[in-house]
């Protein structure tokens, strides 16, 4: 019979504890993990960079990844999107009664590997469980050191800069949608750890203003959030825009636009004109880049507008995502 | 009408900015957080505390507290059981559709005069959105800085320490459990910030070997936690633990155990015999220690065994909690 969580897994006592031994420890182990203390305790100096995430994806598993790996990714990419080195993670694990141990070490294994390979070490950890349907939630929240000289941020913008994207767009948004519509077809999740391309980048000798990995409300977003925040206009060629032929169709046949959907493993970079080149170089010797391409540019101080040339000689503005979007894809 | 939450608040979009500036931005406006990046810049240098825990707690308003008190508060004690001046929290939201914006406002609003008053930044966040029935979980992430000469571990209890606890057993449970049986009686939560009744001791010039907040598990399982951690046996003194006479009434009617109780606003210091009296005095000059009492010490080397002297002459051995307890009230 296959073992469930049950409440009692949550109380703090006993039943806890062997979870913690069954699952966790087994999986997590490590020096830090195994002193079982209130809190880590690390050594960590310099510019230090934070970010939490939680992660409520479903289905938990689809082809490319699993809610697991999507959990450890995603926050090491916030660390690297600032330039941090991620270091230390923490897991806040909300499971719903009825979730199968079995899945749930399916899931941490997969966190495990994740970790180890974006060289972060798991630190900390908490397990709740909740009434539901074997459901389950993840947070990660993690610590990342910003190597000395390293600036990028939101904010950092500036005119004549171009924009690099690392990949195509859509890929883990489509195959998420294919998922729960049980569609056939072999779209992949691109999650990914975005570190190590960026560390490419930056070995190379390029300048980097801002980086963004390409998640929640897609390229569209992200890119007003930038501008926005610089107080610049971009200019984006449509024909640039890197999309699988596979995810094309699908949004072709649901009426999507690729420029809302969400990744997990691309991210842009707006690198100083001189710098572009060599940094588009860098990011297409990784495999998380190898489809990388110079998507369009800064064109000068303004009020955030983002202007998308179609490939008639048009233009257009894009917008933030308004709305719905698709619900739950990370 | 009651604004409430939607799925399109979790998309990343424009709703999900709308409600970032409305509630949380509002509320927990700091010059980290307002800059809105991926991951928030900080200087730490150090030894570092980190600790992550995820709040499940219903109702999420009880008297003496609210989930959102709760998530700082808790978060910020289990660093201050490891010595550490809480410095950074992260919240991460998971919100279920139909949540009164309000509700999640005065929630926020809590959060943010508990983080004031523990003296601790918020400083990254994070929303998702999942379907359900208006529940809501939040997973806060917290860093802190450990003074130096400062080492307290589950590990480092030693033969001859004195156990303090610094207050009365099961306040917040019995408050949870009251409220979800719908009794009518003044039993409040003891929900509270424990870091600056830490420091009166260390102030005193205690030495400190281990401490633990009293939390999901109760009193009889975090002291066997210590004494297996450390490798000795404890023994206790039934008549000296503290339980208020309204707490001890409700145990009584429905045949519960203070031992096991879950507190959020008290905790246990465990140090060297010569200093028992003055670590004792400072905490009873705080407002979270005023009830504090010497319940127990270590006998010596062991197995980790817990024995409680009971006031009749008897002894009995002292288990972890195994099984349910009662569920989310934390």
């Amino acid at each position: 019979m296959t073992e469930k969580i049950t409440m009692a897994h949550g109380s703090g006592g006993r039943s806890g504890a062997d979870l913690m031994e069954k699952v966790f420890a087994k999986h997590f182990s490590n020096e830090v993990l195994d002193r079982m203390e209130d809190a880590a305790v690390l050594d960590i100096s310099g510019r230090a960079a934070v970010s939490t995430d939680s992660f409520v994806v479903t289905p938990h598993f689809f082809k490319g990844g699993d809610i697991g790996k999507l959990a450890v990714c995603g926050t090491a990419n916030d660390l690297a999107m600032m330039g941090a080195v991620p270091k230390y993670i923490t897991c806040g694990f909300i499971l719903e009664e009825g979730l199968a141990i079995e899945e749930l070490e399916r899931i941490a294994a997969s966190m495990a590997k994740a970790a180890e390979d974006a060289g972060v070490r798991i630190v900390a950890g908490d397990t709740k469980v909740v009434e539901g349907k074997g459901g389950l939630y993840i947070n990660t929240t993690g610590i990342g050191i910003i190597p000395e000289g390293r600036n990028a941020g939101a904010a950092g913008c500036k005119e004549g800069d171009a924009i690099i994207l690392s990949g195509t767009l859509g890929d883990h948004h489509a195959c998420i949608l294919s998922a729960r519509m049980g569609m056939e077809n072999d779209i992949k999740s691109d999650c990914a750890f975005l570190g190590h391309a960026v560390e490419k980048i930056y070995a190379a000798g390029a300048e980097v203003h801002a980086m963004r990995d390409v998640t929640r409300g897609g390229l569209g977003t992200i890119l007003n959030e930038l501008a926005e925040a610089s107080g610049v206009d971009m200019e984006l060629e449509e024909s640039s825009l890197p999309v699988r032929p596979e995810v094309r169709g699908l949004c072709g046949i649901l009426g999507l636009e690729p420029l809302y959907m969400g990744n997990e493993g691309k991210m842009i970079a707006v690198v100083p004109e001189k710098d572009a080149e060599k940094a588009l170089t860098a990011l297409k010797e990784t495999p998380e880049g190898r489809d990388a391409a110079i998507i369009g540019r800064v064109t000068g101080k303004g009020e955030g507008e983002v202007i998308m040339n179609t490939p008639l000689g048009g233009s257009r503005i894009v917008d933030m995502l308004y709305g719905e979007g698709l619900p739950r894809i990370c």
